[in-house]
């Protein structure tokens, strides 16, 4: 990551150093933007268009572990995460805002790689960095990120649209991102008892990548407006996809049937679940992080997404009576519940 | 603050129950408010105006001492810290975001206190809390605070805009935030040293509060309204006033000199630091926290502020090469250098 005979230290450079270095390298690209980081406020045009804004936490200790996350790709999944949210809403994510809170145990460079992480994935995304925050933390790392897009107002799709009879579909593939974690903490834990063994996470990139650089889904929302697809509610997996579905039948006063065998999990997800003796459908209910987009569309919609590789109908909505259940691979019927995580729980 | 019979585990509520706890009590009331919490990301309106966005995170042990600021003032204050930067902007603020990472020790009232403060701040200044996040935190209490606001396009003032000839002019007065830390942390010292002793804050009621329940000058931008007054540059005085002026001169290449005797300053906070044995001067200089607005306005705008009780000239705007320079109540110029905080200064 960074070599210790590199070290410059933060204080070096005080807060208004720091954010000159780190913001030295930001272009700014949307038409949206009017101004950028240094002055009080970030001035920005939406004209006609609806904004959309969502805000993420990363704490350290709770949302990652620094023994086994690059800095590079935290700053990179801390970006994603939060664009996730704006995607979710059939909107094209525009501006982010970034701050930071670190210990100065932390060196500049380490700083800077969390920066450079977050300024790929703005690249990538076509988003501007335009504005933040730079604070010591006393104890752990702390990342806030506040998202901004566009959409048009007949264009933004709520949770609560579903409607009886729409097909519920889901992008991707689920539980990479939870099972990636398993096999991170795993090899973390060897590591601490003997710090001679390298990680053996060979031929495991894809469901480590799931979880250490997740990409949201704007691919997604483009290939919506190239067919005409128009959900009627959408949300994105971040707690599993258990969790997600019903705040949409929640929202939408529906119920759904889910068919358990329609849950895209890819081989190395289901493989690698097995050998950990966890339930791959199980890991993609409950698991979470996968950043996927859960959404439903009218049935008469069906043809526009039969073909698509990268998506999948995984059930339907019913009425709210029926309330939410997945049909099993044996065909038993079974009561969905949420089992997402929950930061507060203490043995987590 | 709160009974420890009362104490409610948030775990008992999870995250999604806390959120619903949390939000009931919140009232939208602006027009560009089409959707508050509840989605993936909220829905805003700002039709022809420019949107400003600003974002400040507030750390335990950093910017704050649970030891002395009750929980209700911190909220409101974290609001109050944000909103500022958008009527620095000459802008009005119109809708936060609000986050909170807090460890499992604090229970359910705690973090519905620091909400209650956040709420009261919004109410107060008309602004809508449209989002956030909540989530554990292994140590200690993290606030996250964006802001986001609207003006028409030609009345957005930046740092950058100061000419030369420009008067110099302060909101309110400045130093008693700092003088009020200063109090606030010997009455924690004597405490520390003898819990029985109650603190002695008789009396200091306003530099207290200055610290504590700061307000943003929303007035001031109407007041600019009503009598059309149109400032150059503004920035608003959160790391002192020192520091204030020289980011105005360094971001609108001018010089300027300031006058000493014309720094508004209470006899409250003036007396209390003679006895703590600091020069008030410097408290208004290197304080900060006050939350005013610093702005430049053209020589003949001059009759528009006279009569403003609320206002201060304090200085004028020169060209760059004549530098930053205070002319003491001695007569003598002395160069300003920032000595602002420095969140990373280790020292601190």
């Amino acid at each position: 990551m960074f070599d210790n005979k590199d070290r410059t230290d933060i204080s070096e450079l005080g807060e208004f150093g720091l954010i000159k270095y780190l913001t030295e390298a930001i272009v700014l690209v949307q038409p949206s933007t009017i101004q950028g980081i240094g002055d009080d406020a970030a001035v920005l045009d939406f004209s006609a268009k609806k904004t959309l804004i969502s805000t993420d936490l990363l704490l350290e200790g709770i949302h990652f572990d620094l023994r086994y996350v690059p800095l590079k790709h935290l700053g990179y999944k801390a970006v994603q995460v939060n664009l996730s949210d704006i995607y979710a809403m059939n909107g094209i994510a525009s501006q982010i805002t970034f701050s930071i809170g670190l210990s100065s145990k932390f060196p500049l460079e380490a700083v800077e790689e969390i920066y450079e992480g977050a300024l790929i994935a703005c690249k990538k995304y076509n988003v501007d960095l335009v504005g933040g925050d730079t604070s010591a933390s006393t104890q752990g790392l702390v990342i806030s990120v506040t998202s901004l897009g566009v959409a048009d107002h007949d264009q933004i799709v709520y949770r609560s649209g579903a409607k009886e009879g729409d097909l519920l579909c889901v992008s991707g593939d689920l539980g990479g991102a939870y099972v990636g974690l398993q096999l991170l903490e795993r090899e973390k834990q060897i590591f601490l008892e003997n710090p001679n063994i390298q990680p053996d996470l060979e031929g495991k990139d894809y469901i480590v990548e799931r979880q250490l650089k997740p990409e949201s889904r704007k691919d997604i929302i483009e290939l919506f407006e190239t067919y005409g697809i128009r959900p009627n509610a959408m949300i994105d997996v971040s707690d599993g996809l258990a969790s997600e579905i019903l705040h949409i039948c929640q929202a939408s006063q529906v119920g759904c049937r889910l068919y358990e065998e329609k849950i895209p999990i890819d081989p190395m997800t289901y493989e690698t679940a097995r050998t950990f003796g966890l339930d791959p459908t199980v890991c993609a209910l409950s698991g979470g992080e996968d950043y996927e987009l859960l959404f439903t569309i009218p049935q008469d919609q069906y043809d526009k997404v039969k073909n698509q590789l990268d998506i999948s109908v995984i059930g339907y909505i019913t009425d709210k009576a029926s309330g939410c259940d997945m049909i099993s691979k044996s065909g038993h019927l079974h009561r969905i519940t949420a089992q997402g995580w929950n930061a507060f729980r203490t043995s987590e």
